[in-house]
């Protein structure tokens, strides 16, 4: 018999356990199947012990081949299970393909609701202290990716916010730094890299943008790079 | 007897009791007292029963003096109470004066954390179905305000983003499609404004670009603006 179930696509947050919000933890605790991204920690599948877990991670950069099977995957599992959580790291609607796997559920007629979570740049600028907006000095952010994807152009020209954040930027914020000199930005604008952020091996580095023009070191796992002048470390502030 | 505390910064997310992250929630449980800002609504309260409750209460465009005071009141709870939470709306670091709380404490050598949360453009996201990116159409977002305040200058240029968040948008917003159209962008361009977001008495309203430039109905809370392709309602996207 096929029954027609409701699919909740959750923010999961940075990867701590206890960032994602008390109305995520609800659902995720009476999820009857979890469908996981590569960016979920283990400490947050601890939250549903009673679900069927399914991983479905993909890095960026792979075929879109992949997400159509997730999109089945997920059509597939609310036509046999009452609850789905579809749970994916940071928020769902930034970076997170969500517009695909809305189509396809709508598509099929299945109900769907979206659940926010906190987003890697707002606990990076937790987890460092770096407010990303101030007073009189930044009054915009940006938050981008670079594509990795071969059929996506890149973008003709970076964000003119007082504060960048690139996703999943790692060495591909060097060439983001190179273009930003090149736009006539500040040599030695403060620059925030955060790998693993919010997890116990979570990494923090300062540097300057020319800093960053000139490499980055391998990181092992998810970064970000914040850039702007709000990222400047205070007179007091604990290192 | 001086006692130094430990203050929390904690973003309380949109408005929504449970929209708050689980260690928000947990600390608020413990706190002491808890300085709570105008967006903060009454059910988010509930969840710190046992501690003393100050307002801070102020809205934007009111003079910095304010601020002033509610960074002596963080530092003489501090001095005062083990646990302080100071809460705001949103996410502390994205237009929340984290900047300047953090100096103030940090200025008495005040131990300090911020707990991120969930920021109004993603719960507005959520609760519209409407992600802020899209592969292939944007890849790139802005979060920005207008300044209100006498002695800031307005931004000379919006942000050149796929997609473009006014926060505290409201009447402001009216301007800035009128200086999206003069720098050349689609009339038809999909608006989204969101009154209250993810509350009781929350309004959601779809328009276009030139509709927004010929004016927005008043609105009785705090408002959001999101423009871009990205916003485009789906084929089967239910109203």
């Amino acid at each position: 018999m096929t029954v027609q179930g409701k699919v909740y696509l959750i923010g999961a947050g940075p990867g701590a356990a206890d960032l994602i919000t008390v109305r995520g933890a609800r659902l995720l605790a009476q999820a009857d199947v979890v469908l996981y991204d590569a960016l979920v920690t283990p400490e947050m599948l601890a939250l549903c012990p009673q679900a069927q877990l399914i991983s479905v991670g993909k890095r960026s950069g792979q075929r879109s081949t992949a997400q159509t099977l997730i999109n089945q995957q997920l059509v597939e599992s609310a036509q046999r299970h009452r609850t789905v959580v579809r749970l994916k790291g940071g928020d769902p609607m930034l970076f997170g393909r969500a517009d695909e796997e809305l189509r396809a559920l709508e598509a099929e007629g299945i109900e769907v609701e979206v659940v926010p979570g906190v987003t890697t740049a707002l606990a990076a600028a937790a987890a460092t202290k770096q407010p990303l907006t101030r007073r009189g000095v930044a009054r915009s952010v940006a938050f981008f990716t670079s594509s990795t994807a071969p059929d996506e152009p890149q973008h003709p020209a970076l964000p003119a916010t007082d504060t960048l954040v690139q996703y999943m930027g790692g060495r591909e914020a060097i060439a983001t730094a190179t273009r930003l000199l090149a736009e006539g930005r500040r040599p030695d604008l403060p620059v925030v890299v955060i790998e693993n952020c919010s997890r116990a091996d979570q990494r923090i580095a300062r540097l300057t943008l020319s800093d960053l023009a000139g490499g980055l070191e391998a990181a092992h796992g998810p970064v970000l790079v914040m850039i702007g002048e709000a990222l400047r470390q205070r007179l007091h502030q604990p290192t």
